[in-house]
């Protein structure tokens, strides 16, 4: 079997980590299985690398830091090759432009174009495991270029895609995908397998198991990925196409409390204002989540509320304030004590009674809904943020999550 | 014209000599100088990565330590032109194989063997500074190789060659190649100017402004080198051909302490005894600076002299207490208690009175002569180690040193 396995800075950030590792690594191959392994910069490399930047340079130019980011991989892949090798597995370390990553050349969030994966393959049939330097790779001018966070999943991905490999296992400090943050719901289990709408939903809603932009190559590649721990032989999730992860229509609940609502009241209730508003928020590059508008048919005036990330809402409230005079609106509220808690699962576009169930759910321990978001796979409530914890556990005993496998 | 200016590790070992060296390299610029910048790993970069690898393996693969050791050049080199672009100067890093620099694929002491200065042409023609990773290159196969100790004062030469480049500067934090050690010799001064050759025999002799490789490639390149300090903006001293450094025939003089002689006593005065013991050493790569035999007419027996570094003394011990064995032999004495003091000078071998007026400057000290050696541009003297100081005085006085300029 063709391995490709990640491992992510926590999983490398001491001697005896990397050890560890080249062991797990070193079993694998000893299981009669070929082994491509990518891996992150070694624990707070990255940091220290933009410290000693910053140290210089307010504004570094975007091509240094990628050439300066990119070392901390080459040193990891590095070191994890030498250790192979001294336990006896034969390994190679290989940057992003020695595997053959092309990207598009974006300094700092490059997208991968194409992995050229011959040298892979001659060290494959050499017998040798090659170690490949996660999140970079070479744009079309031949500069060193970086993917952006969460790019070394990326680059585990596109490898097992231009290998055309059985499994791409992705290896950090948590044992897969769960019901729910096991931090917040003590019943929360890890689920064996979810689609990768699914795992999107609950990238974007805070679950930080598997990068949103990784999970999007891994669909449009049609490449399976396992989710495990470092730190133990469990199975761990599988995230892949078409799966019917449970018999509920509910796979998992998701908490997000970095967000800020904010509320624009008595703008005119006019074509375009919503659009208007959102316009200004997305030149400044700020993402909006949920938008809700509300007509108060008194005096023909609007009510528009949004939800953004807590980083953004200083930016977000000057120029909210300024679009609030250019409408001539009553008055903007900025509130940043709610959270955000979603159901998501791919049985919600067939069940008609999942949104009842959760507002029920919400509504017998007396938590109040500010606004709410459904796609088809996912029903979201804004709450108040005090209430998050108990909303969450309550969702998820709503749903019997616990009560699976 | 055309600058390549190299800055070593110490020029470069804290953020306020970055920026100091930036500026520099800036002011060049704006003298309407187009410039190259050679730079090498950043302080006790190399040697904390060198640990970092001794932690995890003892015999680390060669491939992947040259690997791991190329990104301490990288980080320098992204970091100083991040620097230069903040200072309004355009620059741009290029790694070993990004500057075009091929070697042999010797991992750990790869050779030049050509430099494709096409990417840092077309960077100068954009009015772009290359900051270009020193001590680096790539392999025929596209691994990474280190050139070995001093390779980024090759880097440097290699680039001025291929770029035809007006002059190429070697930083460092000495003022160039003084007429002796002014720690040993306080009326030692810079020398404006002194030849290949005259170099090539100072740095074997313990001077450590530039390396021997370095010379030899700047020779056969016909590079003329400047060797400048990064702290002030005198001239410096430029090494190049057929230089007439001084109206005198010694043009600088040397000690180097580090040096153990080893005497086999009674050996058989047969053909092939010296060629036998040399070649014992030298397959197991110990370097052999002077020998001296002399023949006892008594017994028909000889004495066989030599030196070697200090830090092969246990390993040639070891060799020679076989050889002595093997030979029949009397004895063999090890002696560290010794230094050389060389005068060395393009007039050397045009006036026949050089080496007497070594001897008497050392015979007037009372200073007792172990061993002598010769060259066309060099006498040097096995002294007792505890005369060597006095002795360097001496000469540096009977050749008239302190009176140049």
């Amino acid at each position: 079997m063709l391995v490709v396995q990640k491992y992510g800075g926590s999983s490398l950030a001491t001697t005896e980590l990397v050890k560890h590792v080249a062991t797990k690594i070193t079993q694998t191959v000893q299981q009669g299985n070929q082994v491509v392994v990518v891996v992150s910069a070694m624990g707070d490399t990255t940091d220290d690398l933009i410290a000693r930047s910053e140290d210089l340079v307010t504004n570094p130019v975007a091509r240094e830091m990628d050439a300066l980011l990119a070392t901390g991989e080459m040193q990891s892949a590095a070191l994890m090759a030498m250790t192979l090798s001294a336990q006896g597995t034969p390994a190679r370390s290989f940057s992003g432009w020695q595997a053959g990553i092309r990207t598009d050349g974006e300094h700092g969030k490059a997208r991968i174009q194409a992995v050229n994966p011959e040298a892979l393959q001659a060290a494959l049939a050499e017998g040798i495991v090659p170690v490949v330097t996660g999140f970079q790779g070479i744009g079309p001018d031949g500069a060193v270029t970086t993917l952006g966070r969460g790019g070394s999943d990326l680059t585990a991905i596109a490898i097992a895609a231009a290998l055309d490999a059985d499994r791409c296992e992705i290896y950090s400090d948590v044992a897969g995908v769960f019901t729910a943050d096991p931090r917040v719901v003590p019943l929360a289990h890890p689920l064996a397998a979810l689609s990768y709408d699914e795992m999107l939903e609950l990238a974007s809603q805070g679950a930080q198991v598997l990068q949103t932009q990784a999970v999007l190559y891994a669909r449009g590649a049609g490449v399976a990925v396992h989710a495990r721990s470092t730190f133990d032989d469990e199975p761990g999730t599988v995230v892949r196409d078409d799966v019917r992860s449970s018999d509920g229509p509910v796979t998992a609940v998701a908490l997000d409390s970095h967000i800020t609502k904010m509320a624009l009241l008595g703008v005119p209730d006019t074509p375009g204002v919503a659009a208007y508003v959102c316009e200004q928020l997305a030149s400044s590059g700020i993402n909006i989540d949920l938008v809700f508008q509300a007509v108060s048919h008194e005096d023909e005036r609007a009510d528009i509320a949004l939800t953004i990330a807590d980083s953004d809402r200083d930016k977000a409230r000057g120029i909210l304030t300024q679009v609030l005079k250019d409408l001539g609106g009553r008055q903007l509220l900025v509130d940043s004590e709610v959270a955000k808690v979603s159901a998501v699962g791919a049985g919600v576009r067939n069940h008609p009674g999942v949104a009842a169930t959760m507002f029920r759910a919400l509504a017998d321990a007396e938590i109040n809904i500010q606004m709410i978001s459904t796609s088809e796979i996912k029903i979201a409530c804004i709450i108040h943020r005090h209430e998050a914890q108990q909303a969450l556990n309550r969702i998820h005993a709503a749903f019997n999550l616990e009560d699976r496998d």
